[in-house]
C-alpha cells in the first residue's frame, strides 16, 4: 500500500510517520505540509538522516496531486480539511485524523470498537477518526450505557490531557516554563468535542445524550484520562460494570479493562506510543453515581494508532498490523 | 510568639518553617522530626546555612517537653497525632495541620472563610487545619451552598494534586520515573476526605450532603485544582455564581474570584508558595450543572500558609502576617 | 524608595515585581512592558487582584517619561536597551538587568561579592548587572583564581540552565512537548556572556583568561548550574580550595559553600526564588583539575534578585532588604 | 532463539522485554526478578494483559536452572551479577547489561561500533555491555582519538543523565518532588564508570588516558548527552572533526553525526526509545579545545537495545533486528 500523510511536521503526522514506516504493508510515498514545506523528512526528523524515508521532500499540499497514493491520512488543524479533502481524488482513500468530518454525510465515524462500527469502516474511503477526548470517554462509557446501567442525561465527563493534545499549532501557547508546574481547565463554555461525544452517546443509548465536558491540560506530552460520572441505573454492582466492559469488548486487541480490584486505576503512562486504551469502573454508593475511566495516549488510541487501525481495515490488511509495538515504559 | 513545629522535614513541615522564619512575629524556638532527628535545620535545609535557625537541632517530638511553645504547628502522617497531641500542655496552642482532628470534639475546623469560622479560630486553642482536598472544593462550593443556587447532593469533586499532597512518606511511592508523563485516579472507593468534605457541606447546606470525590495524581509537585460539578437550583445565570461568590468573600485577602469572562479558568501555578485561593464558575447549560473551580498551592491554603492564617487568629497577630509575600511565578 | 520596572511582563520583570512588592523600602510606581501594555498588573498577574499595585497601567516605554522614579529595573531583551536608557533622566538611577551594558564605559559590573565590587556599586547610579551563566561560574572561580590557585587559560565552564534563562521571548522557541524529556547544547560557537567571562576572570587572575563555555537547556523552569574544569597550580588540597571560597566570601549573606564532605554537591533546586549561591569544589587526582560547581536560581542571583541587592547599595538600604525570604522547597 | 532476562521489574529489564517481545526472532521464555517474583509479567506490566508473554511468571533467578534459555540478558545492580552469572550453563550465551563485568577476563566488551570490536563480539558466549555514560562519551570521542586528533590526557567529560540512569534501585532516592525542577551533579571523587572510560579511551588512544568525568542528574526519565572537552592535536578544522566521525563510523546504522553547521547539537529527546546515537563537534578557537557531544537514551544505546544489538551478533541474526523502530517523539 502505498500512504500519504499530510501534516506530518504536527504531532499527530510525526506519529503516523514513526508507525507507517515501522508498518509491514504501508510505504510512505508523500509527506505534505506547511511550515516545513520543502525540507526532506531527514531535515526535520534527523533521526531518519540516512533511511530511504528520509529523503522524501515535505510538499505543500496539493489535493489533486495524491493520485499515486491509495490511503492518505491526513493531520491538519480543525477547520482546515474540508476543502482540500473534497479535491482528493476519489480513489485515494482518506483517514481524516482532524476534527472536521466527525459525523459528516459521507465520511465513516472512525472509533473502531463502537459496536457494529467495524464493519462500516472495512467498507468505506472516507473515515473521520475520533477525537482524542472522544475516545478517551467513549470507551468507558459506551458498554455501560450499551446495556442500560447508566443513563444518558447530564453525564460528567472530566478530562486531562498532555500538552499534545492541544496540537502543534496550539502548542505554541504553551510554553515550557508556562505550563510545567501548572494546571488548568479550559473550553468551560463550549468545546468541539462536545456534539461528537453527544452524537456518539446518543447512537448507542438509543435516546439523547448530554454530557458536562470539562477538557484540562497537564504538565506531560501525551495521554489522556478521561474520569466520567454517570448516574447508575437498576442499582448493578460494581461486578456487573466490569462484566458489561468484558462483554463488549470481547477479543478486542486493544482494550485492557482492569481487574476488578479494590482501587486500580488507569495510568495513562500505561499506554505511550501504543494504540491501548485502558478501562477502570467504581460505584460510589454515597451518590449512587457510576465512576468510569478510561486512559490512552492521545497520539496513539486518540489519533494516529487509532487512524492506522482505520486503515488497517480499509485496506485489508490485518487489523493490528504496524499496531504491535510496546507501550515505551518508563 | 514562640513557635515550634513537628514533622519539620515533611513537606508541609519544611514550608511551616519557610513560612515562621520569614513571620514578622513569630520566632520558631522548637523543631520535631522523625527521620532527620539528631540534625541540625541547617543539615537539613542548606539554605539555611548561617542562619540562626539553621542551629536548631532537630528533637525526636516528646510531647510534654514543648512546655516554652507558645503555639505548636504539628504537620505529623494522618493516624500519627492523636494520641502525642493529647499529650501537649494545654498553655501550648496547637495547629494540627494532619488529618486525625478535624470535626473531632474539642478542636476548631480551621478553613478560616467557612462563614462563622473566623470568630470560632480565633478563640480556640486546638485547631485543625481543613485537608488539602477540601479546602480546594469548598471554597468554591461554599458561595453557591450557602445562596440555595445547588443543590448538595451527588456533588461531584474531580480533584487534581500535585505529589507534594500525598506527603514526603507517601512520596516514596511516587518516584520521579513513575510520576512524570503519568497522570492516574486513586482512592476510587474511599478517601479520607470524603467525611470532612461531607461535614462541611451539610453545615453550610443544613441538610445532608454527598459527594462523589475522585482524586488524581498529576505530574508536579504544588497545586490542586478541584472542578466540582453540582445540579442547578432555580435557574441560576453564570453571574449569579460570580455574585454569591463575592458577596460571600467580600474583604476576604486570600480569595480571588476571576472576573466573569467567557471561559476563564484559575491555573494551579498562580498560587505557588502562597495562601492564596483562584475561584471561578460555569453554567453548563446542556445538563444543568454548575461547574465550579477552585485552585490553590496544596502546601500554601491547603495546608501550612492556611495553618499560619489560623495561628494569626489564634495568637492575636494581623490575619496576613507574613503570608504577604506573593507567589513564586514562574 | 519610588522604583520603576520595565519589562515587567518578562520573567525577570515579574520576578523583580515580587520581590518589590515585598521590599520594606520600595514602592513600585510604574510599570513598563511591550506586549502587555495596557494591561493592568492584575490583569496580568491575577495574584495581584484587590492589592494597590494590581491597580497600575502597565506603559509602553518611553524613557523620558520615567523623571518621578528614583531607581529603575531594566529587564528588556538583549541589545534593546542600549538606546532608551541612554534617553533616561540623569536623576533615575538605574540596574541594567539585560546584558548590553556590561563591561561598558560608565557602567559598574553589579556583581556584588566580586572583591572590591561592592563599594564601587554603593557610589554608582548606573550598573550592569552580571549576566546568570557568569554569575553562576564566576562565584565559584572567583576565590581560586584570586589565590593562584587555578590557572586562567582554557578554564571549562559546562552550564546548564532551567528554561526561563533564555527569557520569555526566546522561550517561545521552547515549547512544552519540546523540551520535556529532552537536553541539549547550545551556542557551541559563540555565545554573548563569552567576554563577560573572560573579563570578569581576566580582572580577578590578573592576567588573560580564556574560557570554553557550553550552555545547555534542561527541562525545569529555573536554576544554572556551572560544573567548572580548571588546572590546579601548586598541588592544593581540597580543603585548600574550600578555605580559599570561605576566606573570599566570609560575611556575605547570600553565598553558601558546602561542607568539605566527600562528594557532597550543590541543587539547583535549593536557590529557587532567593538570591542564594551554593558553592562547592573537587580535586580530581587523575587529572590535576578542579570542579569548581556554583548553583543558583537564575532568575534569583543570576538576575532580578541579584538587581535588588545592587539596587540596596545603590540607595543606602540594608544589602538584604527585600532579599530575606527563604528559597521555595519543594 | 529463546531468550530469557534477568531484572526485569528494573528499567533496563522492562526496555529488554519490550525489544525482545517485539523482536522477529527471540521469544522470551524465562523472565527473572527479585522485588516482583511471583507476579505475571501482565500483573507487572498491564499492557501485556492478553497477550502470551503476560502469562509467564516472573522467577526468582537460580543460574542454573536457565538451562532451556539459548541467549540470557542479565539486567541486575552493579555487584550482584558475578557470583550468580559464573553459574549459567556455558550453553547459555549472556549479555550482561549491569556493570560487573566490563574489561574482565573472559568477558568481550560490547561497544559494536568500537574499531574491531563487532568481530569479537560474534564469535563470544560473554559480553559485557558498555555502561550508559561511556557509551555517550566514548561514541563521539573515539574517531579523533583514533586518528590523533585530540590528545588522551585530561579529558573533561561532562555527562547528564536522565533519573533512569541510576536504575530502579537507585530511583528510590529521586522522587518527583525532589527531582522536578531541580539539577545536580554526583559522584564528584569517583564514578564507577570511570576505569571503563580510561580503559576504552587508552586502548584506541595506544596510550594511557585519563578523564576528569562529572554525571549529573536531570529532571527527565530518558536521555544521557555527554559534552567532552579534550585538547586539541595538530589544529584541525572543525570539517576535519566530522570527517573523522563519518570515517570511523561509515555503514553503521545507529549512528548520526550531524552535518557541519553552526551550532547544530544533539537532543537527547531524538533518540528516545531506540539504539540511535548523534554525535557533533565543535572546536573551540579560543582555547584550542575540542568539544565533543553524543546523545543518546540511556536505556537504548546506553543499556537495552545496545544488549540487543550485541545478542543479534552472538546468535547470528541481522545486526538490527527488533532495532528498526524509530524513537518516539514527541
Amino acid at each position: 500500500m502505498r500512504v500519504g500523510i499530510v501534516g506530518v511536521s504536527g504531532y499527530g503526522g510525526s506519529e503516523l510517520l514513526r508507525l507507517c514506516i515501522g508498518h509491514p504493508a504501508f510505504e510512505v510515498v508523500y509527506v505534505g505540509g506547511a511550515s516545513s514545506a520543502g525540507q526532506t523528512l531527514a531535515e526535520r526528523y534527523p533521526a531518519l538522516a540516512g533511511l530511504t524515508a528520509g529523503k522524501l521532500a515535505i510538499q505543500p499540499f496539493v489535493p489533486e496531486s495524491v493520485c499515486g497514493v491509495d490511503l492518505l491520512f491526513a493531520s491538519l488543524p480543525t477547520g482546515k480539511s474540508r476543502e482540500p479533502l473534497a479535491r482528493v481524488p476519489a480513489a485515494t482513500k482518506i483517514v481524516d485524523v482532524g476534527g472536521d468530518h466527525r459525523f459528516v454525510e459521507g465520511w465513516t465515524y472512525g472509533l473502531t470498537e463502537l459496536p457494529g462500527q467495524r464493519e462500516r469502516i472495512r467498507g468505506a474511503a472516507r473515515v473521520a477518526n475520533p477525537g482524542c477526548f472522544p475516545a478517551a470517554a467513549l470507551l468507558p462509557l459506551i458498554p455501560l450505557l450499551r446495556e442500560g446501567l447508566i443513563g444518558p442525561e447530564a453525564i460528567v465527563i472530566d478530562a486531562k490531557s498532555g500538552v499534545t493534545g492541544t496540537g502543534r499549532g496550539g502548542a505554541s501557547d504553551f510554553g515550557f516554563v508556562e505550563t510545567n508546574e501548572d494546571l488548568f481547565a479550559y473550553g468551560l463554555e463550549a468545546h468541539p468535542h462536545v456534539p461528537e461525544l453527544e452524537a456518539a452517546l446518543t447512537q448507542v443509548a438509543g435516546r439523547k445524550a448530554s454530557v458536562a465536558f470539562t477538557p484540562h491540560i497537564v504538565p506531560m506530552a501525551r495521554g489522556i484520562l478521561a474520569t466520567c460520572y454517570a448516574r447508575s441505573k437498576g442499582a448493578p454492582t460494581a461486578a456487573r460494570l466490569f462484566e458489561a466492559a468484558q462483554s463488549c469488548y470481547r477479543g478486542e486487541h486493544f482494550i485492557r479493562i482492569l481487574p476488578l480490584e479494590r482501587g486500580r486505576s488507569p495510568h495513562t503512562g500505561w499506554a505511550t506510543g501504543s494504540n491501548l486504551a485502558f478501562l477502570s469502573y467504581a460505584l460510589n454508593a454515597r451518590t449512587g453515581l457510576v465512576v468510569a475511566l478510561g486512559a490512552i495516549d492521545n497520539l496513539g488510541k486518540g489519533a494516529s494508532a487509532q487512524a492506522v487501525q482505520n486503515a488497517n481495515l480499509m485496506t485489508g490488511q490485518p487489523e493490528t498490523a504496524g499496531l504491535a509495538g510496546l507501550p515505551l515504559w518508563p
